[in-house]
């Protein structure tokens, strides 16, 4: 085959064959093609986009472009979990203790954050000594000991969605659904789950900015998994404001522990639980809700959380215990404007108040310190009084706590009247 | 500037400021932009093509990449030419020594033959010891002396344009008249000709199918020519049938010769002269016709191609004879159909034996042999009776030319009546 023809093909708005992504997906995992001719393809593909059925080859070719995790012998149902990114996302780090006190099996492979978006990946490596560099080996003998394991990217897995994320993210490749489907998809197939639960963000702190958006990334991604013999679940929920009240790495773990130790409520813990609920549904098992409750009001769930602690090398402590991961600096911001209820929240905002303090990228070579962050302590809907305050700022030292301060200060907004309470579920 | 950002601006058929085309020629020349970054942006600019102002700008920038060739202190006008190329094409060699002999200046880089478009670099490659490695000092020096100068193409000038179309060939991104206008005038720019004359070829044996597809070519260089201040004319011109007798370098040598001393007449005659006359009438000389006429005529264009051979290293005895450069091997091919009329041959055919022969390339690095080639003895329009000779065969060896036999065996089609005879020029 030749990748000229190939490119000219796309250019045109041709359909290819699955040998030709096939090539496509091999050439790059192998790098007998280029980059330039990967880029010049990955654009023509970008205006004349890959329909359905080529979406689902090319994410079968990637996921077969590598190693791929072979789950038999584990307990059946085997899960995975996609959140497509956002500021204060922390939500796999409930949801999988849930569903391995469900009785799910759940070997996860998660990335590290960019920009605003936080990385289950950073938040794990803020618990001291927790490992995040399993073998496929190690997560399956993991997960048939405790139902769970998780780690971080392999380039052994999908190495063809690598070579071409990285390009993508230098050719201005990036924003296309069919693209964005099979490289999301094609992680999952290589790691071997076959029931897939995503949560697509919308909103101003996330990639899709509105419900029509999401909703046909949402489509696509089910669509195009149901091609590729997988059962999928994608659920849309809001990503306005920051999820939950604390977006920083060791902060959002305890936030975590906290909602599995039953004591936050909130559209946080309502978001975990409602993808439980989803993934529960998806493969078949009744009773879903009743089951998700159970599993968190008993303590199993938490009990679970421990054990995984314990197997992956984590201080269990963290389960029952905030004393720990502090940042030297902490700093207040005040409401000054007149009384009234916040209207937004600016997530983006947070995100980058976040970067500020070091808690996370700009570029993929940043190092981050785990234990700086910010709470929200006004949230969409809550009443605010002049003088209270509004955000508690976790800093390295005093003047990256200024810095954030002055980011935060015009980050909420206010109206004189209590606004409607806004579903985290939009579909 | 940043380049992701200038991809998607181009991916979001946005226009270019003209200090963008820059940065993006300029990063081509130096080496600051990485292919794969180019690469993308050639095809979003192939599916979001270039509007004119766009492409003027990028040609600008492209001749201001490199090294420009400074004509101050010749005599005026300066003029250069340029074929799109086809089968047979060696106008050049015919057109430049009637220029000189009007008393025009032209200075011309001329490019290598690929696939079945020979190049005028290739046929003067031919003459023993002709020089085609002239600095542009040595250019502006002979020019000077003797009204004209060619080379090879430089490196050192447009330098853009050279990593560009490299790119171009191996993505894809060849036909997108924008960048093909952009690429031939850039060149002509950094070149330091103030009038040129295209020659815009239209057939089967040409890049451009059409003379619909053509004229846009046509009109583009015309208009792109005059935003960027160029005295501009492109004529287009038949390229079904392969231009002249001759195809192949040295033999297209001794046609180009035959012409200058009046012996050989028809199309390739005809659209020497056309061109010719064309390029008078656009630097504001009068009586055009008559004065191409009388350099012919005269002898004057012939002394002037000897003036030529003398300056560059060749030798002046191939302007009167054809005893040179012979081919080991000659072979006929004869017709074995009913008699008729031909009514097409095959240009694509002719070249593609002429690269059987060795006489073209492949690929880029090929070597070529200068002697070998076809000879069409009869052309469209002319009579042909059963077992006469129609091509005859110029070879390195025996195998070869049975080769080149085979393919040309088919090449030549036949009517019963006499075709209406087809004008050179199409505008």
């Amino acid at each position: 085959m030749n990748m000229v023809e190939l490119i000219a093909k796309r250019r045109e708005n041709q359909t290819h064959t699955f040998e030709e992504l096939e090539f496509i997906a091999n050439g790059a995992a192998q790098d007998s093609i280029p980059d330039y001719q990967l880029a010049a393809w990955l654009m023509a593909a970008f205006l004349n986009p890959l329909n359905l059925q080529e979406t689902a080859w090319l994410t079968k070719a990637m996921a077969e472009s590598g190693e791929r995790i072979d789950l038999s012998g584990l307990p059946h149902p085997w899960l995975d979990k996609h959140s497509t990114g956002g500021v204060g996302d922390k939500t796999t780090l409930v949801f999988l203790p849930i569903m391995a006190a469900c009785g799910l099996t759940v070997v996860k492979m998660s990335g590290r954050g960019l920009g605003i978006t936080g990385g289950t990946v950073d938040k794990l490596g803020a618990i001291p000594g927790f490992r995040l560099d399993l073998s496929p080996e190690e997560m399956k003998a993991q997960a048939n000991k405790i139902g769970l394991a998780i780690t971080g990217q392999t380039p052994r897995l999908a190495p063809a969605d690598g070579r071409l994320y990285a390009l993508r993210d230098v050719t201005a490749t990036v924003p296309s659904i069919p693209l964005i489907v099979s490289s999301i998809l094609s992680k999952k197939v290589a790691g071997g789950a076959d029931h897939v639960v995503f949560d697509v963000k919308c909103g101003a702190g996330a990639f899709m900015k509105t419900p029509a958006d999401a909703q046909v990334l949402a489509s696509q991604l089910e669509q195009v998994g149901c091609e590729l013999g997988l059962k999928v679940r994608a659920r849309i929920t809001d990503m306005d404001e920051p999820l939950g009240r604390c977006a920083g790495n060791a902060l959002e773990v305890k936030e975590a522990m906290a909602v599995l130790r039953g004591e936050e409520r909130g559209r946080f813990r309502d978001l975990c639980f409602g993808l439980a609920a989803s993934a529960l549904e998806l493969t078949g098992i009744p009773n879903a809700e009743q089951k998700v409750m159970d599993v968190l009001d008993s303590g199993a769930a938490l009990e679970k959380t421990r054990q995984w602690m314990e197997a992956q090398g984590g201080d269990p402590s963290v389960c029952d215990s905030d004393d720990w991961g502090h940042a030297p600096v902490t700093e207040t911001v005040e409401w000054s404007g007149e009384p009234g209820w916040v209207s937004d929240l600016d997530a983006e905002a947070v995100g980058l108040a976040v970067i500020d303090l070091g808690g996370g990228r700009k570029k993929k070579s940043d190092e981050i310190n785990p234990a700086v962050g910010v709470e929200c302590i006004a949230k969409v809907g809550d009443q605010v009084e002049t003088g209270q305050t509004i955000f508690r700022i976790h800093a390295a030292n005093q003047s990256d706590a200024e810095q954030a301060k002055q980011r935060l200060a015009t980050a909420i907004t206010s109206q004189s009247n209590q606004p409607e309470p806004k579903p985290i579920f939009f579909n």
